[in-house]
């Protein structure tokens, strides 16, 4: 029960961060004054859109013309501020300062919520909607360079769990192309919720970060696979949307007291939809249908010691459930503010124990629960390693529940799997 | 002369059509009544999303919450439909019949043109925005079935033209994984003004479509490569956005007399931003760098009779003026919905006649000057085809400029090539 408080906690901690984006009844500030009129065009901008801009102090201004509105706000980090209307019809409004690296916003006209029509659209709380890149010191390594470039691949196979066809992404290193007789291992890589199958290499730039850093010659080559961790519907499940109205805004509701590590088959004491569901319905689908399309269709070295996975929020508790449940398919762990695995967990499991060769735990500075004190990464990873385990840690410099968190998780993890 | 003049002709048959989406000053109409009350979600729809919705008689109905909003209006083939509020300040409208396909749409919410909160977004009338798929007939051909799958991959590259990193997609079909040693012929495929290099694989569904074929035994399996043959500014080149502009909605504005298929090297009498500049600044890049990179990085057979190239509207026009530029590169070549290869182009082209296998060409059954009568690519085939050339031309019914004419086009085109 103790593992069970901890994971509703963390995930309770989640789901008020700003993973899950603009909330409706966010309060409304007016406007910020820049703090220096510096804006540059947010990289995340449509082709030739000068706004959204972000200011050397990280605000971010936003326009759009809106003659006829009486209410322009811009939706950003928990905070609509109300922008103002020149002669011409054209709002502006400008934010606080906000953390580097990516964050989901909105605009709301007169009501409606909105995307704003000058930003590219990214998957995430639960809607395609606009985002913004701050820029930041570290942007380097996810940074397109003229390096040996693989590919991200959009693939679509059967699912002989849910009877129909999925869709997913597979990141093939470039020396799978050059090197057309080599075998690769595969990281199995998981979005939280809220998202989708499209978060790890759009905002998250899986590519690109696995790209420079096996140039660099920081990481072996090896595959990733990224799937979509929410759309687990089997025939004869309830609706999906049922589901999701039933967790709202407050992350889901645990209805049982199973052990979440616990196999079950279809969801057990969690009832539908609740949190054994998560992992479980996800897990049958990648033992039975993701894992052996990958070891068949892909040049894949098809052994414990090459296959690894990891997640994020969400995706580091189905990693956590999946990994612990199949203690002898997966050498490489990986739970990206996703919650820690405890002492409890790992003492008594031997087989996990023998196959685990590393087990990585991060977290967003911001994420206080996770990153400072008896419940961090940190403490966990020293409470792994006194028992055995090659256990890591890694908290991100001042960012929270979100993006560049999981993009410097990744590269630092990358770096330390498949060697 | 007169090939130029039909060039810009049907450019500007082109321009005045709904590939180019919404416009301002589109006129605003009443919302219509419902033909037949049976509308269902659109597939284009965001997840769980129940608008916008499409009943049989192909009517679109959308919905916005907007409560504090005084006109709402939906904006789709040219026309703003006039949304009403009910007491809870959720607008409804519906449109007219629309045709059987894709089209870009948008709402405006007093005065702001905005994406609707529940499409998925693509790119076209240059910006990325909302597209909704109308149930086609058929609809079959582009549907994502359990058959042999290949990939659509996405790749950068470095341009030693632009002398920085590029994006583009790659095709590989099924059998490039399951025979590796076997080697492939390429189709270079581009898209047209106001696209990029997204709109093949996404709204085009060109992998989807070409697994199909290669499943059926109707196509021999090949590669696709789709680029941006609008990125083509090279060091020292003026500001695109600034050549935008001076198209404005109205199409190009040729500003010289160039026969549109001579050699430049770089753009000549067309001027900076002038016609020739669509294909002589993309063929150079093309020539230089993707041809190249795609002949050595993938298993292609680097030969002409194994290299095509096809594109719709602009593209088709870049596909005309490169291979007649270029007349022994390639031997297979499409224009969909960009106008007719003349007798006057081919009657002294020794070389290209040489090389080339099939030439075809097609239109939308509502782009009547390309689709009917003397300017017809039905009647282009029949004069090609007199002096010696394995012409085709397809129509494609009841469609305008639009993907629907183009996911057919490409469904008939490949069928006829690498045979």
């Amino acid at each position: 029960m103790r593992q069970l408080f901890m994971m509703v906690a963390a995930f309770a901690a989640m789901t008020a961060s700003a993973q899950f984006g603009p909330q409706r009844g966010n309060p409304v500030v007016p406007s910020v004054k820049a703090e220096v009129e510096d804006f540059k065009p947010a990289t995340t901008n449509q082709e030739n859109k000068q706004f959204p801009a972000v200011n050397s102090k990280r605000q971010v201004r936003a326009q759009i013309v809106a003659p006829k509105a009486t209410f322009v706000g811009l939706d950003i980090a928990g905070k609509i501020y109300e922008m103002t209307k020149d002669e011409n019809g054209v709002w502006t409004g400008t934010s606080e300062p906000q953390d580097e690296g990516f964050h989901y916003y909105q605009l709301n006209i007169d009501g409606a919520n909105v995307p704003d029509p000058n930003s590219k659209y990214y998957y995430g709380a639960s809607r395609w909607g606009s985002g913004i890149d701050i820029p930041a010191a570290d942007e380097d390594f996810y940074t397109v360079k003229n390096v040996p470039q693989g590919s991200v691949n959009e693939v679509y196979y059967w699912s002989s769990v849910q009877q129909k066809m999925r869709h997913g992404y597979i990141y093939l290193p470039n020396e799978y192309y050059t090197n057309p007789t080599k075998r690769f291992p595969v990281l199995y890589l998981q979005h939280g919720m809220g998202e989708n199958e499209t978060g790890w290499s759009a905002q998250g730039k899986t590519g690109i970060i696995m790209d420079n850093l096996i140039a660099d010659g920081k990481a072996v080559p090896f595959i990733i696979f990224m799937d979509n961790g929410l759309d687990t519907r089997r025939p004869g499940d309830p609706d999906p949307a049922q589901m999701r109205r039933q967790f709202g805004q407050g992350g889901p509701r645990p209805q049982g007291g199973q052990r979440p590590g616990a196999q079950g088959g279809r969801p057990g004491g969690f009832g539908r939809g609740g949190f054994g569901n998560f992992f479980e319905a996800f897990q049958e689908i990648l033992l039975k249908d993701i894992i052996p399309m990958v070891e068949k269709n892909y040049r894949v070295i098809a052994d414990t010691e090459h296959r690894g996975m990891a997640g994020l929020s969400m995706g580091g508790m189905q990693t956590r459930g999946i990994t612990l449940a199949n203690p002898t398919t997966f050498a490489y762990v990986g739970m990206f503010s996703g919650g820690t695995f405890s002492v409890d967990d790992l003492k008594d499991a031997a087989d996990f124990k023998k196959t685990n060769k590393v087990l990585f735990m991060s977290a967003g500075g911001r994420e206080t629960r996770m990153a400072e004190g008896d419940g961090s990464v940190g403490k966990a990873a020293e409470n792994l390693k006194a028992i055995g385990f090659n256990a890591h840690s890694y908290v991100s410099p001042e960012t929270a529940h979100e993006w560049q968190t999981w993009r410097r998780s990744l590269y630092q993890f990358a770096q330390l799997i498949f060697k």
